[in-house]
């Protein structure tokens, strides 16, 4: 098989929303905010863009749905909009099929997009299960998750603490971070202390629902360098998928998430790099077990000592890999579409140094990981980027 | 700008369920129906497969959420699968992405799966707007396309009996394809009299709502050789989206839909052809009237001279350019996300010279255009395939 590279694929342009409860905003506004950030950043207007990627999961009245609800955000027309969807790892997705399309040599400068405006609708677009007798009881995303939870936590012999530890972390970070959601630090106590929603996740073990968008402006390196531009290049990356079904699932004895085992080999495959090269990580903290999981899935510890890395501060910003800089989903909150993306921009601000202050990690390599995970730990997507 | 060319990639499988009201059939057995079909015609095995791209326009209970709905149908795991969605463009869309990965360098065959079941479900998916005291009153597909009909007749002087000629092609063309929903001839009476459902739409103008599944299998073309494999080349490919709102419309004034123009001039430009080069095309026959449209906005006859071709029987089986062999939606049927790639099926399985007879076209220069639409007719994505 050929070995797949994205030599010819850089990023140029980031941008975030604030993130939260954003009334104030439709869906359109908050793909807006996002997208003039990146305009700017990039240096280049609006009708530079050859074509565009949109990821939502909800589609929602008011956007979400098909390519045009990007082509009526930015009014821009006649053009490529295309929309993806992959739980929540939609976000990463529309961002990998940008950058395929880009080193296809089929456009030199593409959008990629995520928005999800959940705080103010129905909950619209989902199958409706509610006709079905156990489904109806459990289903949803704590319940799946808490599952398996409790079976690491039986398994490893550790109890809530370190879960815990996690939460406190990502608040930590997010607090520092202007755009995050709940922008405020926890003690243990309080997470361990607060409503239970799923054992083990109590509320501050679970991450909000959330309003936002963030976005990528990507380009041929060649053009990148012809506007004279700064760029972050795409090192690798992996897309895996396993069954939504546990009963289906071939690697049921496998604790964790394979989607992340075999998309993040297949990033560092990619990359040429080992996870002990990576300066930092934004992982899907969607609850703070699954951070833990995600330790271990992405090689930065073998299965079952992940939770180490939280209690003795491995993670933290001035740990040996600090994970979620940003406030994680946790404390920046998940609009399900835009954290794939969300992810990309922290990663691509932390490697130019200009994160906030208190929530800066070291740059040595020059190499960061974002990993987005979906469904019920059915699919993840990685993307490495760095250097030059 | 560079000019983008997809001549690594080839198709070099393709597959079609049964098209029609298939209650005996889960969402995921239509898949796996197209995809055995597939597989044997491409000579693979289904491990040799590297990436998936799904297009489902509607999730449901069963199938179409995420990437893991296409993974759980054929059974392959671990691997990248992805799900687009662009209204009924859906189809394309996905043999549109799979085409730019294979192009670049990331895998060697995939796979562009399309299905939808939409006769035993409620329909679901769509944002709600039950609540909205105009959105409730017609805005559904015949009605949204019966405004623009209407305006073309107005302007153009045409009562609704070119329009018929239209549905009894393509019932003609139907009724000879074992795989068609609807097989059976028409008369120009007949629609004439049908049941009118949004002026100057009778029952019989518009394209049923049918259960189906659609692939290809998509290669580098060295690996195609190397396989021993006859394979058909894309030619082009293009993509554009309008507003989905008319009020947003720059292009207000023109009669049909621009997005299908931009997109065809895309496709004619990559491949290095016009209109008149092509054998025949597979067009989206959504309404009896979209067709005529469409055969202005391809380039086939000036504005407003549409018409004539469906009167004149420029467009049958022996005409100047057949359009729709198939049967097209009118009469095949129309699962949203499968309609892209059944019609990319019937084009490569005409330019093998296999389809049926009595609806098999003349082969000239060996090159045929699939065309998908999608939304009020803001999205539209045009293929074109051939040679070697």
């Amino acid at each position: 098989m050929k070995k797949g590279r994205l030599d010819d694929v850089v990023v140029i342009g980031v941008g975030c929303s604030k993130f939260g409860e954003r009334y104030d905003k439709s869906y359109e506004d908050l793909a807006v905010e996002a997208f003039e950030e990146a305009l700017q950043d990039a240096g280049i207007a609006r009708e530079d863009l050859q074509a565009g990627w949109l990821g939502t999961f909800f589609p929602g009245f008011g956007g979400g749905m098909a390519g045009s609800s990007l082509a009526d955000a930015i009014k821009l027309y006649g053009k490529p909009m295309t929309r993806v969807e992959n739980y929540c790892a939609t976000g990463m997705e529309a961002f990998r099929n940008a950058a395929f399309a880009v080193a296809a040599g089929m456009y030199d400068i593409v959008l990629a997009l995520g928005v999800e405006k959940l705080k103010d609708r129905q909950s619209r677009g989902l199958p409706r299960i509610d006709w079905h007798p156990l489904l109806i009881k459990g289903n949803t995303a704590p319940g799946v998750f808490a599952l398996a939870a409790t079976r690491y936590m039986e398994k490893f012999s550790i109890d809530r603490k370190p879960l815990a530890c996690v939460a406190v972390k990502n608040h930590m970070n997010g607090s520092k971070n202007p755009k995050a959601h709940l922008r405020k630090t926890i003690t243990a106590e309080e997470v361990l202390s607060a409503p239970l929603i799923a054992y083990p996740f109590g509320l501050l073990d679970c991450c909000p629902v959330t309003d936002g968008a963030a976005c990528a402006i990507l380009a041929r390196k060649e053009v990148a360098r012809e506007l004279k531009k700064d760029y972050i290049s795409i090192l690798g990356i992996g897309l895996a998928v396993t069954s939504a079904r546990p009963q289906f699932k071939p690697d049921f004895e496998y604790i964790g998430f394979p989607a992340t085992v075999y998309a993040s080999n297949q990033a560092y495959e990619m990359a040429g790099i080992k996870p002990q090269d990576l300066d930092f990580a934004e992982v899907h903290d969607c609850f703070t077990w699954t951070e833990i999981s995600n330790y271990e899935d992405l090689g930065f510890a073998q299965k079952g000592e992940g939770w180490k890395l939280a209690v003795d501060g491995d993670t933290a910003i001035d740990g040996k890999i600090p994970v979620n800089p940003s406030g994680g989903l946790k404390s920046f909150g998940h609009p399900i579409g835009a954290s794939g993306l969300r992810m990309i921009y922290e990663v691509v601000i932390q490697l130019r140094g200009k994160a906030d202050e208190g929530r800066k990690v070291r740059i040595k390599n020059g190499i960061g990981l974002a990993h987005n995970l979906g469904g019920p730990g059915s699919v993840a997507c990685v993307t490495i980027l760095g250097g030059k």
